[in-house]
């Protein structure tokens, strides 16, 4: 937690914090805060500072407020991510939140294990719960926008080519011998496909709704560590 | 386990392999392989092909193989990478050998607790099977080095300047305000600091050694984001 990430209803004042349960637990034991000492804040959807710890015993600690940052600006991407396991859900969420994307689309394919939509992971608070430690993660405030999206083709078909309008459209798929656009027009949207990949009919809807294929070479990379490797390749 | 990784104590012939354990299990119950399959395949240290399913059985898998194709080509990379904490230091190791990275050292610093050195998990066969993990995951067979440097200043002065002779040194560090240079000369070395960063004399001496500054940006990523971000920017 490099921010405490503020809720709403932490508020006690326009520059005033209370703090219960997992943040305080965490100043307290990893950061080890003392009274006097500065914490990067920052309010969630709003603007970054410090927050001076006021009082910080058992269950209790209050911050004043300096609020007069703003937080990092977003890369200019939308994620289409066919939904994965729900053992690595969490860790995918979360590093797409840290790296700073806009959009993230979860959306069904053929390989996507039906059991992994009713997994608990799967629920809008644990999702959001997830988005969170990425913005704490990386000192962000404001939530990339999160979408279910639970039928592959009328996503694909009637929403995605809206999507790609006036940008560029990539389709991560290994063995397709696609190599990234030089000049990329923003904003850029990226799929990319389960464990055991997209299957041919997907790859061709999703060509067709105008995505570009992009082959990420010989090495099959997990989820996440795919995703980083394209963030730090494009932007 | 895109690839299954043949150890030579594996092999009964030339060309085949019989297996159990992990491998078997994993073919079985993750890959649902049937007599008659072909499943990827790689030797340790040696060519990749096929090997095709001759016998799957409680307990007993063997394989006629044709190793016929050679591993990808390792990145130009060594990675200097302070020791994270026991619960990352697997995710990090496994994914620093799925990008192909060729040589990593593990290193201390300040901020790295001395119990890091102690877990279970920096044990010699624990780092292995990580990086085991690494190269079944991304199709490869060619394990990187691995060195544990326990002596930060000893390193640093005495072997760090050897290690980047002909090549280019970068040290991932947020805020220094550097930019990667436009045309590395490869070999590439890295250095990627503990969660609380790099202290000012550990920078300094860095940077002595010869280390250019890559600042990151404003936003503070994982280990293994920041690894796989760095690694799609600079190859």
């Amino acid at each position: 937690m490099n921010l405490v990430l503020l809720l709403p209803e932490d508020l006690v004042a326009p520059d005033r914090a209370h703090l219960t349960g997992r943040r305080l637990e965490h100043v307290r034991e990893v950061h080890r805060a003392q009274v006097g000492d500065d914490l990067a804040v920052g309010l969630l959807g709003g603007a970054m500072g410090r927050g001076r710890v006021l009082r910080l015993e058992e269950g209790v600690l209050d911050l004043a407020l300096t609020l007069d940052l703003t937080p990092p600006p977003k890369l200019p991407l939308t994620l289409v991510l066919a939904v994965p396991r729900p053992k690595v859900l969490n860790r995918v969420v979360a590093a797409a939140a840290s790296l700073g994307v806009a959009r993230m689309v979860l959306l069904n394919a053929w390989k996507v294990e039906k059991a992994y939509w009713t997994s608990p992971k799967m629920r809008p608070e644990n999702l959001r719960d997830q988005l969170l430690l990425g913005l704490e993660q990386a000192k962000d405030t404001v939530l990339p926008e999160l979408r279910l999206a639970r039928l592959f083709r009328p996503f694909v078909e009637d929403e995605l080519p809206a999507l790609l309008a006036g940008g560029t459209g990539l389709l991560a798929h290994p063995g397709t011998g696609g190599t990234a656009p030089k000049a990329l027009a923003a904003p850029i949207t990226l799929a990319i496909g389960p464990e055991g990949g997209w299957i041919d009919a997907e790859v061709q809807s999703l060509l067709d709704a105008g995505l570009q294929p992009l082959d990420l070479g010989p090495r099959i990379l997990r989820t996440e560590t795919a995703l980083a490797t394209l963030v730090g390749r494009l932007f």
